[in-house]
């Protein structure tokens, strides 16, 4: 079976009920599970982590939208957090059993849904748009929903689906697949930030390393030492271990070793075997070679 | 005094007259050298290498848009090159005492001059352009001169300086500034092809790696070797010395060595001096700690 990820962010933080009301709407979708979700007051936004098949997981997020749509006005919003709608974007993920096509296929079948059945203009995202000037959900979200109707009035932000204008109350929304993020975080051995600054300059593609690779150094205050903190957006693409090594080379110029380095929260088995196969040099090797995957 | 380079590219690769009297036109502007120009009857097509100072390579690229518009005609054009028009791209590249934004800032200043005195559209490309849909000039190129004018009725195809239609026989031009291209090549110590090309889509920016990379692999019968060779885009971004090492490292992967690594035709000394800093792991050097900067 098919299991697709999905972690819609809506625009509610502050009210309990709106955001227990949303949760029961996935919870009650024969075919998926609400693994998670939280609320952030300051933000005033909520984000809910389900998985389930493509058909369970378009039904939740429908009658998530809803619901939304029904409880949310953007007109008297106030946030920290950049919007453009009450349920601001969708993401949808593979995790297994299903292919990055299969996904924006699902995103614009919910897209195409969601513009009909609320009238509410959708933008596609990520690997679901085809336009480059709208793959970055920032590109998309500048402007937020206060500058949406005189952004929309361009030809270049003519929606994917629904009307050429916004919602009145429920503004626009965002739709589209992505691979799994993985955080990983690598410490170094030196209390030099400046060490850690200059590895993730180096690695991080806005300023010329890996492609799939968002970076940042810090210091850890506790432990005193600095860490290469980052975001993998495309573990098939970029993998784990390449970052690895590129930071332990980049390290060794300034004659600094690694100490460890972390996954944080969830990494699909994928990310783990293909750095088994680089580390061991293993050729033609299969998943059917892994014993769990056989009992399944 | 700031040198800036330009590599025009001309939809004239047959007639021996037009092409030299291209080649004239630069040669005759004061302040600017013709390093080296060649022609291609099959692409139907000619390069022209040019040097000098802001001033003199606007001069030099208006004298020659000024005989190429008046001697070629799109509509009767054949060649097996894509092209949009007359002058069919100039870029200009930042290579001693002169930054990247004064080279868009250049790129733009003859973008508006070309507009406004030939009455051809101008797209800007590459840096000088904040468009991401309208970076790279095979995007822009796309539909070629026969579908210039189709594609020009797309209010996202306006041009940046110009008319918004074709000039009916040079078409448009394409402008912009980028760094200088490396090109490098990595020998494997290898017959195999498989490893050359896996390494290559490690490697290059569209499968996932270094942002400024492209690469193929390739063999070198006569030695019966592997190659993975490359184009460097931006080597302040991405240095060598990250490209050589990554390579290095998916080589052994497989078990394979590097044999050597050469760099193709023309080199800024500033990618050399950041590999020395680099593997000899020097800190706090400046580029007046090196004799011939101070003799000049």
């Amino acid at each position: 079976m098919a299991i697709i990820e999905s972690i819609p962010n809506v625009s509610e933080g502050r009210r309990p009920d709106v955001i227990k009301r949303l949760a029961e709407a996935i919870r009650a979708t024969p075919g998926v599970r609400l693994l998670d979700y939280s609320s952030d007051p300051s933000h005033n936004r909520s984000v809910y982590t389900l998985i389930g098949d493509a058909e369970g997981v378009k039904r939740a997020t429908l009658a998530l939208f809803e619901q939304a749509v029904a409880a949310i006005d953007l007109r008297t919003h106030r946030g920290e957090h950049p919007r453009l709608g009450a349920v601001d974007v969708v993401p949808f993920v593979p995790i297994e059993g299903i292919t990055m096509p299969e996904c924006v296929a699902l995103a614009k079948a919910v897209g195409a849904a969601v513009g009909e059945r609320f009238g509410l203009p959708v933008f596609l995202y990520e690997e679901a748009s085809a336009n480059p000037a709208r793959k970055n959900l920032e590109d998309i979200r500048r402007g937020e929903f206060e500058g949406l109707a005189a952004k929309m009035r361009a030809a270049e932000w003519m929606p994917d689906f629904g009307p050429p204008v916004p919602h009145p109350s429920a503004g626009a929304t965002v739709i589209g697949a992505r691979m799994p993020l993985i955080a990983y975080n690598i410490n170094l051995n030196t209390n030099r930030l400046d060490v850690a600054k200059r590895i993730a300059a180096a690695i991080r593609h806005s300023s010329g390393g890996l492609r799939y690779v968002k970076a940042a150094g810090f210091m850890l205050e506790d432990r005193g030492i600095a860490q290469v903190s980052m975001n993998l957006t495309n573990y098939e693409k970029t993998p784990i271990f390449r970052v690895f090594e590129i930071v332990k080379r980049e390290a060794a110029r300034y004659g600094v070793s690694i100490l460890e380095s972390e996954i944080v929260g969830l990494v699909p088995s994928a990310a783990l075997i293909a750095a088994a196969e680089f580390y061991r040099q293993i050729e033609r090797f299969g998943p059917d070679q892994i014993l769990e995957n056989r009992l399944k």
